[in-house]
């Protein structure tokens, strides 16, 4: 009665910011609704990406173990008051409602044109949910935002671990009671892949050449033989259908 | 430019098995084909409500702290082999695959008929997901089976209690980052909603008089004013709607 599975994988994971929700105009536009509101000259655009700058060495006294684990509402508002005073902007002039609002502008992120119809496809034949650094709060509302119909929420702070700690994936893998070779983890960075691939699990690539704005350098392209290489997340649906059935 | 919420609460949440799904047909049916497959007599109904009723004295070890925290493929499987040997269903005759399909029934429930358009109602509002004693893997399997559609799945092994350990709830309320009161659970037992109400979450009673079968006893009605007393979860959204907006 348990018929084999027939699937490349049984569950297609993401990576959220980048890959599938476009954190620089989110993040930009709160922050140039903020400076405006409370009569401050700010380069919003300047001003997400030096935020954004600070998160990945914001995780690693964590990932190494100086630090125990804190979610990223609490690393964002540490490099939210930092990139204020790097760029001069006066934070006591803003209201702690409207700071902690900013600091959110990482829940209301909008899904790139391709996401929402991608994940709908991809729902229709494989689990699918966010394997991300974000928590289950801050994805929770993301997913209501931006309309991304995820099946499960797997957030860090249920594995208490940030990628790419082996354990974040791994720690997936094991919620859904699946071997991680019957996970796939879709990302535009292709050191998130390469760590998923490590501890086994299958692995695509879709390209976001605008994540960091026009003038991006870094994961223009898949840098490695992924199991998939895709326009987009409605490309990744559909080169997956074929093994869907 | 945060706004005040104006809905009595930000997520419902509900207790799954009896209350969004119907375990008592799936698990009958599973069993009778089991018996079929494997050519031995069982009254399929009477073994289905005799491992049900092993359900929640096998957590008692767990919220009693004698035990460590298993999941419910755990209990559920040690209750089903002693239920076939209290009902002399010969347990050898199975082959190990069909055991664990018939294990896994509880993961490929059908909803009661008015959950799914109900959830969907409830979900273009509110924050819906179970606060169920399955996990993760089950919880998910089991959506994807009946078409649920959650926002997010809170499983018992993320919170490693079993309900009514209030710490069920109220870790639940702690991963969505909300405070209780800005919670309510959803179930068909009225015990079920006085530990959640204990907590500060608030409540909504929907019946089931047919979980247990025609010959039900007990939770036929609300035994306490609940916040919200629902004929189902399509009244549950309709009776919530007014708050909503």
């Amino acid at each position: 009665m348990a018929a084999a599975p027939q699937r490349i994988v049984d569950a297609v994971l993401f990576d959220t910011f980048g890959t599938v929700v476009d954190w620089r105009s989110g993040v930009t536009d709160a922050v140039a609704a903020i400076a405006s509101r409370c009569g401050v000259e700010v380069d919003a655009a300047e001003f997400a990406l030096r935020w954004r700058a600070r998160y990945q060495p914001s995780m690693e006294p964590i990932r190494n173990g100086t630090r125990e684990f804190v979610n990223l509402d609490e690393l964002h508002r540490e490099n939210l008051i930092a990139t204020a005073e790097e760029m001069g902007l006066p934070v006591d002039r803003i209201e702690p409602a409207d700071l902690e609002w900013l600091n959110r502008a990482w829940h209301r992120l909008d899904g790139w044109p391709d996401s929402v119809p991608g994940l709908a496809e991809l729902k229709r034949h494989f689990i699918i949910g966010p394997l991300s650094n974000g928590h289950v709060a801050l994805l929770t509302n993301m997913a209501k935002h931006a309309g991304l119909l995820w099946d499960v929420i797997i957030g860090s702070d249920v594995i208490r671990a940030y990628k790419p700690d082996p354990n974040a994936y791994l720690g997936a893998a094991r919620l859904l009671d699946l071997p991680p070779n019957r996970v796939m983890l879709c990302a535009a960075h292709n050191s998130d892949l390469a760590a998923a691939r490590s501890v086994g699990f299958r692995t695509a690539f879709v390209a976001r050449p605008q994540e960091y704005g026009p003038t991006q350098q870094t994961d223009l392209h898949a840098t490695d033989a992924w199991d998939v290489i895709a326009r987009d997340i409605r490309d990744l649906a559909t080169q997956l259908r074929d093994h869907a059935t």
